[in-house]
């Protein structure tokens, strides 16, 4: 079974992903790509998604870029993350791409981008990740 | 009705509110606080919150602070947000509370922590927001 | 004259370019480039460039990138940045390149990297801006 | 000779510190307070201070609140920051104060904000950082 493949049902059968209804879809040592459909449940009280929606999105897409490059069996947290909401994403398919910055031994800067189903960028975000070893895995 | 009930019933009937078991507890000109009640279906593959669920959560803490201060009728929109994650958020309750750095006349500037139910810092963040006048209370 | 050479000539001559030894190479509609050199005077206790110094790079190098695509006679304030450190800048060359994410009516969102004289990344950066019209190019 | 005199004779000698007129008054247990003299050298195009000046008094007072609660001998790394400048800095002094959000064993998060010298905010912001032992002091 392939790294990606191994990443991808590891995620998408956790609990967040399956509240949010968010997808890895691929995952190799260049990027990450997640889909996250936006449904009536996540709208805020302005009637678009809520930010919190769009920012697990990104988080995962620079989350599972992360695991894309790192050994089998580590795992990486969120240090930190910050993301510009650039365009108000309504109910469809919204897409993010994450790509790592810069692999450090420790801590990882990784960037994600997400798009609607029109191609508009609805999300910017960077962030920060500590690498570690997973129980399990060692 | 005063702001702050007025406020919470907007908010707190939202669907992203209501999907997430988050909920605006109060709100005033000095701060706001909100609760997310954390259960199995925040958690990710490490078995802690989803970054996103709190993400959402310290985003939510700061626009109501916003929301606290700016008149009935205005709304406000993240521009962007940057939020550590200082500790992992348990299944429980994680209570956030938002306040207002800078009102400018039409950016904001907010700052929000979320702590748990023993008191433990899990997230401070910080963000830029755009007051805007509501289509429906011009 | 090009934009270009206008945007150089008047940031190159400015004092905070001048002081720190900050460069304008060249800016089009697609990005920006900026140069530091850094030397002994940009050291921290640490011994290698201290954080502003990086920063300054990475906030003008989005500045610039913005001012490439915007309408002559428009300025731009930075509202706010975000920029990781992902390896020291020691003295010599440090090049950063900036471009723009999205391109509101009123906000822009940009990044930028920089990159040290082996091609190293230094820094890497976000950050959020408000278009404006000059006083004197109204 | 008090941590805080020795922090202070430290970083006020270094280079960049001396280049930018920028000054540690004050660093104890609880917070850090620094001060830069903006000054016409400071100034970008637009004739107020450029964001890399008041980046690098704001990331200096989270890394000085940071070495005033860590051990002596113990360094911090700037990791990554996050700033809003909510003001234009003009020529005077502009004084910051530093704080710990979260100690950590490893990673620390701090917050800075900078007022002129009228108490108008110019600048918040967050960090992340890496704790280090100096080699000087093992």
């Amino acid at each position: 079974m392939s790294t990606s493949t191994h990443l991808r049902d590891t995620w998408n059968g956790c609990p967040y992903y399956r509240l949010m209804g968010m997808t890895v879809e691929h995952v190799d040592a260049a990027s990450s790509t997640l889909r996250l459909t936006v449904t009536e449940d996540h709208l805020q009280a302005y009637g678009t998604a809520h930010g919190g929606a769009i920012a697990g999105l990104i988080d995962a897409a620079m989350g599972l870029a992360i695991l894309g490059v790192t050994p089998p069996g580590e795992g990486c947290a969120t240090i930190e993350m910050k993301l510009n909401f650039t365009g108000p994403a309504r109910p469809g398919a919204v897409t993010a791409t994450g790509r790592v910055l810069h692999l450090g031994r420790r801590i990882v800067t990784a960037a994600a981008e997400a798009h609607d189903g029109e191609g508009v960028l609805v999300a910017a975000g960077q962030g920060t990740f500590m690498r570690f070893v997973q129980e399990g895995d060692r």
